[in-house]
């Protein structure tokens, strides 16, 4: 199969003007700005070589859905590029289905890309929109604001790292345990509903990708403020919650006036948000003990260049 | 190294709003449409792996900025999404000043990306505008249309594969031979202006990227018409000039009328366009000799996943 016919088969669900010729033709809507996020997926960093394709079809979308979450922005349409080492039929199939089936959920459209011969690699850029001057960013969080993040009580930060150990045979688990949170490495949910309904009430918004303290080091670091972490929320491992990253969780920040609003969001888009502390004056993090006591902190984030 | 310090010393000439947030946050022009194109390269694939990086940094943005150009896009932004294998100074020091040095004369911005730990790839997805529906397509093409292609006397279609082939060892030639090429191979030329200046001239364009005679059959499809093919303009070796390959000059239509018109853009673009055929009633391509008799038609377009 050559790479048009590739093409044609697996990813051609792509209506918009222009597609098939040299570039996509996109028509931004009127008074909105445009939110980009790339990222790129290779075999053996972000995921084993043996995992379901069909997972990692949804996975290699999921995670640039998720950047557009964290800036507020509605997902409007994605291109693939994609290196394969050979043409597996039945690995693209399963690829395809599991990328478009969460595309299809967001309204999220493939509008290009590229295909080539090469070791393994999934490198999706994403588009969606935003009202001009509304994008959530890193830089807005004031001392006072409350610090939340997403997450239901039972699929929880932390999960995914500890999903990871277990297949990496660092943590003993039985098959179950490990069934109950595969999906959070594997299966990640975008809060792509929650993301766009903060717009005009968090001040600052980031997605958990690295780790909470790490990506929380981000907004700290943009908004030059400090904060104050506690730890009472937190289920299963410490290190896990505050560093383990790949949760894809949002992480941000509101004033106190607006947790009855915030309440009103958690409820419409089904996930809940639990406020975990507060911005303070600059310096960087202090995490609290459930009697509110400082905790050293010992957790560092995930650095793809220097992380195991 | 790390992932941050590497994106900050080698990549962080990022001014839009949004940068360094988990999206960049685009402006886009009132009454513009936005043209996407993303394009991946893969060592031993795309370049030798002792290409000069400088180059290949030149190159990356080269074949997507040329996807504009046969859109009639003007270069707006950029994301690089990286996959290295190791943080090597030396070679992202060249590569992102071959990079940047081609951004800057096209005012194109990198707003954002990705780097990973992982076989050297490259993937970079551009964004370019033109006004709401004047993108240059293939579909337009009609028959009684004139047919040209870009390229100088001194750099013309074919002298990539002919520089590729010498390299291969395929072709014999001396040093001085093929450093009067290897530029064509290495650090092509995006013909940005020229398709800036076609806009509303041009029926129908594309890039030379998989080969002439395999790009004018997606002009051909996609417009439901067939074209005969002169050979008497071509320079060098007709296989390479025709199927070749990695030429990134535009191949496009444009009726008669707009003879003159072409002859004032092409001097205001310095850039040659040489009349090479026509649009006819639909069959695929034939291709005519100095005397306009019809010569047999052996050669066939690059594909990634079929070809050598």
């Amino acid at each position: 199969m050559g790479e048009f016919d590739l093409i044609a088969k697996y990813f051609n669900r792509r209506p918009e003007q222009g597609i098939g010729d040299d570039c996509a033709v996109f028509t931004p809507t009127a008074g909105m700005q445009l939110c980009i996020s790339s990222d790129m997926l290779v075999e053996g960093r972000h995921f084993f070589p043996d995992v379901n394709p069909e997972a990692l079809g949804h996975k290699a979308l999921a995670v640039n859905l998720s950047d557009l979450a964290a800036c507020g922005a509605a997902p409007r349409a994605f291109t693939l590029a994609l290196a394969l080492p050979e043409v597996n039929e039945a690995w693209l199939d399963g690829f395809s289905r599991g990328l478009f089936a969460l595309a299809d959920v967001h309204g999220c459209t493939l509008v290009g890309g590229d295909t080539t011969k090469g070791p393994l690699n999934i490198c999706i850029t994403v588009f969606g929109e935003v009202p001009t001057g509304k994008a959530l960013l890193r830089n807005g969080a004031k001392v006072g604001d409350d610090m939340y993040v997403s997450g239901t009580d039972v699929d929880h930060v932390g999960q995914a790292r500890l999903a990871l150990e277990i297949m990496r045979g660092n943590v003993k688990a039985n098959a179950a345990e490990l069934e109950s949170v595969r999906h959070r490495l594997e299966r990640p949910t975008p809060r792509v509903n929650l993301g766009v309904a903060l717009r005009g009430v968090a001040t600052s918004c980031i997605d958990i990708s690295d780790g909470l303290l790490g990506d929380l080091g981000h907004i700290l670091k943009a908004s030059n403020v400090g904060a104050s972490v506690q730890t009472d929320w937190i289920k299963g491992r410490t290190d896990f919650a505050l560093a383990g990253g790949d949760d894809y969780e949002l992480l941000f920040t509101a004033p106190p006036s607006q947790r009855d609003a915030l309440q009103a969001i958690s409820d419409k888009a089904c996930i809940r948000v639990t406020r975990i502390g507060a911005i303070e004056a600059p310096h960087e993090w202090r995490l609290l003990d459930a009697a509110g006591l400082p905790l050293e902190n010992t957790f560092t984030s995930f650095d793809h260049f220097t992380s195991t």
